[in-house]
């Protein structure tokens, strides 16, 4: 369980608004979609949307109601079974593998047991407010941050299920399809060429090196990973000022940076030459070029707009060639607090278009944009414990500690992440083969 | 294509008429499912309902519509590379294992290519009944027995996707369920000891041997597997009464049948071993002994039923303890048409309660039963061409062809097949490790 | 265990002779390899030579010499861990796949274990001939063709081993190379375009049908699966009077025979795409043609030789091309014994050729040749007990009874084959996708 | 390439010298196997020993003699092909998993191509020397030290590949063995009770931090992922002054760390659930308790002897139910400079002993112990590029750069490690789950 002293105990009545709005987001996300599409599951990582709903739901049915609400029985007794992700404490589970074989519990039943375990929460924050510990405190936030994270892994599970087919369906309902074809140019600029050879190129930004803290300084939650804050050395480096666009990642494409072995990690090539990749994932080749695979389905590609769905091994060759490099993720936050983004400038998950948007074209070159809430920054530094980080006790010390080997950290957030939910510390982390993320990348160099 | 001579053109209202009915029975197997049932594909034998349902339709668009309806354009572009199963003459399509990822085209749009495709057949029936040339009816009538075909591997991946949940959901609404129950005994008996131990040991009746003639020697429809008809010696030899039940297979496993490798193919025991086998798909041990899983959910194993749900190596593996064998396929003809079975007495499809029934224990012991609608009845024959079969010219030549050879033959029909599609003659085929068919065994033995 | 009872007790001398003889060839086999190459598995169906040399030599330390020699104590403990093959009665095992892991024992400690068990067998032959039982007789005959099956295995996957090379190095050292070179020009006749033009189609020859008795009628031993005799029925037939050639067979390759699936049983299809086969294993294009690799390194194709290296699938979709089938065993006893083939004409392992040799021209075309001692002949029989087969007792009861399913027969025996080793009755079976053995095809078709 | 503009050109003779001690080193490593040893793969990370020998070869050929030997034409014009090990830029190559297939060319052949490169080598340095550029020598060192690499893996693959067989073997003839036997006692203490009881428990050392510098620092050759120097800040830590012994790793064992998850990375677990590992690599439990499988063949567990063979999960996992954690590559080496340790107490590959060996009970507490020579030792850093590092341009520039992820960085060189071969910036990388090498770890903490 993370360290979590800062949280302090909310009121009764606004901890159950914000529990409504967390768990109401996550059944928005799903109202789009049909029951068929809530139980494939296509490729290992994704998991199926009524396995997140579930999922979601035993976590506070599991750390809150089993913990905290006396006499208390579970909703359904293999619930535990098929909905547990990865708590080896808390006994054995399906197989992830095998989460896109089930039909049943039908999608109705798991919004069912959303609405029973949504109701006895309800009554245990009315009923018994007064005598919850501290501790209630720090998990029950940790049930909403886990169910945001969640909101995130929907989007982007959804958009990878509704891709297999060959049909391209789109997302969005019609009257959203509209409202986003209406949205100011500036948001979606026509793609035009004289739109794009007027959009500015990148500038670089000076960011001071010497010895700085980073890590979770500030009140409010944290994930554990996030502490303790310490102290790390960098030298004085540059950071582009925005993320790297579609048009420029095209022209790596164009240069055969797919096809030079040169630019690559070794273990980056082996795979893309044996997955064949040409392009980033969701990228489809058409007669005039390149379409996408988006929320809206298949769309002509937006220049303008940051790359995304890429690989670290793609980020990294995407680098190389460019020759420059991926920050550190010392670096990346040592930036972002240097800079201090603005974050109502950020593209997040409330602005429901679950895409990357272009920058302004008339964006302050001097300022470092495009920080939080546009794509997830591939960083070249290992997902590891931070010195002094140590696993709480019981099953919640399964929740981010095993997994710091093997990962690399992204930073940011994405156009899918919840406003709420990113901060300058915040460590996300993938292996380097993982594309179905809104995973992009910023070029960082050495103070020249 | 079969060869097919013996299909005399029905007049054009019957044959709408039994288009109808088989088209309707398909969407009646379907109906008790919900839309998350349709689309999964938990082992790659099973295929989602979904696209049972779809690609019975591209069979009639493909090769009736689009060859006798002038002008006909096909209802969706994309269907034909989603819904076509294994003919590579029409082109590529969807990777069998992936079939279980496609969340859409959603159940909705695949009814709704149904009733396109029906109402585009009903048409051409009804304009152009009098230009409709011979050819026409052989494959009209193959595509009515195809999706008959379907409807039985529908009843059966149904079955595997409800048991892979530990709900262990029961595909049967509960009036249908009610009525089940409220069957007559001599059906369903109790499960109790009195009524087993007062069960009729099977009897051995005689079959003269010589050159006989097997293959389709009937009028009517048959595939090209059934022919052609030739003859075949064997020697005098002796089949069982009826078929193995689940008390006859219980004393196998409890005699440590599938901890002996002494009785086993091989192969067979490696797979057992590999797979952990412990007795046949579906039964689930408890603390009283054995459960299986059924379409009525998990049920106490019926004792005096015939046994299913094995493959062929559990089937010989059983015959060599039992110290007997299995029939060839020539002597299972040889005898079926010796015995002449009283087809009314079969267990069909249209029994609606897919599972076998115990014999009743006044069965006259002279006389040979289960031969058609019980289980199908594995057979020690490789399904081979019969002496002077060919491939026919065109699609069709891949219906049957191109499977002969590293196959098992079973023969009789199952408690999931229409009664209208089986015949003496008829040739089903299976790997020898399937199981999830409804397939159990009948022994067989020299005339001592 | 086979049914051995017509093999009568040699006497001593002359068994220790016999025994003496094939234990020889076994070694003058092995003598031409390195140290190198006999540790070596390609593929899992290659056994490395060290592990055939000692494999052999386990089979008689446990079957006769544990048996029969009163304290005989083994040569080495752990020798029967690794040196068992596949029977599971006689205890755990080194994996298959991994026989090619094992630099030790090294090759001399094998000689070494060869040395001593023929040395304690001709011990027991001398010393206590007279008191040994019948079946001891039964059990060392099936050791030495047990030892000869092996030295057929041994020529072929020392055959694979050399092959893995781009070296492409022979197996034959220098003079005997040359001395195959000076072989008389009917043997090996220049490959010319006029040589091959010259060269006689191959004609059809008349069988009669009706029942007929196939399996071991003679005298002396066999395995157990060529019993019992029995009858059978077959309709006329024809067959060719010789095998199919190279130049045959190039025909259909140059034909796109590779690339044509209708030709092609539907798993060979798959896995002719999957492995980008495009010609019988072997065969390497260069910028003239064809060339094989050979025993004695890279040859120009043998245009008139039989050829040999196909898989079943290779064989039948070259009988479909060609408008013909393959013969079912039953057919191709039934003709054996109605031509009578004589055994001299063959092309046996003696010859020390390790290939195939074009028929002579002269050869009478009336006449069936190549029956025995060529190449083995695919069936589309798949390799099933004969009627009223019983498994034996004990642990040479997994002979080959638990491998009679999923493979098919194959007949007449190889370039590779002990004279001594073959009879009209023997029954060899490899699964249809193998092609390291040397097997070809004759071509069979119902009488017109 | 390396940055190594460091390097002097040594005079003619002085490098001739040095060239023939190296390759006279791998050779003799390489005299106590048989020829079957040096050709078989068990495991995909375990080369054949014949490889090595023509690989190391092949680098001097290949970027020495092409290069700066005018005229000179290749050996054999396959072994390219053959020999290559990942350079894309050098053209395809053996598939890595198939170096164990291949038996040619023969282990004579590799020596006689051994001898004629060194013999072309010698006449260059002969004829040449003042000719040679720079960038000759500094290539003409990377290959010394790259041969060097490969004695270290010649030494772990040939104990992989002896412990495959049952039969234990010893890599050391008689007379050597007798030799270890007879070391002082210090060196191989009696294995009792009393003994262990008696040798020290490790102590904690305090390293100040702050910000230090890391990377090559001083003259001579370094791989240029020891480039460039750089500062790093760490907080004051403590580190043991010696490396974690099989007794204490036994502890931990019997305590069930292998049984429980609570201490292990994820993916490390899970791994080791699959594998079913219950200790170290080599670790064989008897009635006893445990041995070891040793290049002497099974030996009793040195009890007080630093624990080998351990994967980073394991050393991980050690650590942290230790109470500890690993040390970072950084605090290694800060460590490792601070407390300057004496190399001439390393145990390395001119011990012959290719073992771990126990500290000395008198050797004194407050000095750091076996930082070089004896074990790598696992580090919590993952093996990434130094800030400002950038691959060299040319085949030369695949050397390091492209593993910089997904691996961990391992210090201060194993008892297989040459002592001219390592230094205090030496980094050495392996993936997580690797064991074959003789890694081992030494525990951290932050300073109470």
């Amino acid at each position: 369980m993370p360290e979590l002293a800062a949280v302090s105990a909310f009121p009764s009545a606004a901890l159950a608004a914000r529990y409504a709005q967390v768990r109401q987001q996550t059944e928005a996300i799903c109202r789009p979609l049909l029951p068929e599409d809530t139980v494939v599951q296509p490729i290992i990582d994704v998991s199926p949307p009524k396995w997140h709903l579930a999922h979601t739901t035993w976590f506070f049915e599991t750390f809150i109601l089993q913990e905290y609400q006396p006499g208390y029985t579970v909703h359904h007794p293999d619930y535990a079974f098929l909905f547990n992700s990865y708590y080896n404490s808390l006994g054995s589970r399906v197989n992830r593998a095998d989460r896109g074989t089930l039909s049943r519990p039908a999608l109705a039943d798991v919004y069912a047991y959303r609405a029973a375990v949504d109701d006895a929460v309800r009554r245990l924050l009315q009923d018994r407010a007064d005598e919850l510990p501290a501790v209630f405190h720090e998990v029950f936030e940790l049930g909403l941050q886990h169910e945001q994270q969640h909101q995130e892994l929907l989007i982007t599970d959804i958009k990878y299920i509704l891709s297999t087919s060959p049909l391209a369906p789109s997302y969005f309902k019609e009257e959203l399809g509209e409202r986003i074809e209406k949205l100011p140019s500036t948001d979606f600029p026509a793609k035009t060429e004289d739109n794009h050879s007027s959009f500015p190129k990148a500038s670089w930004l000076a960011v001071p090196g010497g010895v700085h803290t980073i890590g979770l300084q500030e009140d409010g939650f944290s994930f554990d990973n996030e502490l303790p804050a310490h102290q790390v050395y960098v030298a004085d480096f540059e950071l582009q000022n925005r993320l790297v666009t579609n048009a420029e990642f095209l022209e790596f494409v164009e240069a055969g940076g797919y096809q030079n072995f040169r630019y690559w990690m070794g273990e980056g090539w082996d795979l893309a030459q044996r997955e064949q990749w040409q392009a980033p994932l969701y990228w489809v080749p058409d007669a005039a070029g390149w379409q996408r695979f988006t929320m809206r389905g298949l769309q002509p590609l937006e220049l303008n707009a940051p790359v995304t769905h890429l690989s670290f091994y793609e980020a990294d060759a995407y680098a190389q060639w460019a020759g420059a490099r991926l920050p550190t993720e010392a670096e990346w936050e040592i930036a972002a607090r240097f800079f201090q983004p603005d974050a109502a400038e950020g593209n997040f998950q409330e602005s429901n278009l679950f895409d990357t948007r272009p920058l302004p074209t008339d964006a302050d070159p001097a300022r470092c944009h495009q920080l939080l809430g546009d794509a997830w920054e591939w960083t070249y530094s290992a997902y590891h414990a931070y010195p002094g980080y140590a696993r709480a006790a019981g099953a919640l010390g399964e929740y981010n500690g095993k997994f710091m080997v093997n990962q690399l950290v992204l930073r940011g957030g994405s156009c899918a992440t919840p406003a709420s939910h990113i901060r300058l510390s915040y460590r996300n982390f993938f292996h380097a083969d993982k594309r179905w993320q809104f995973t992009g990348l910023r070029l960082a160099r050495a103070r020249s």
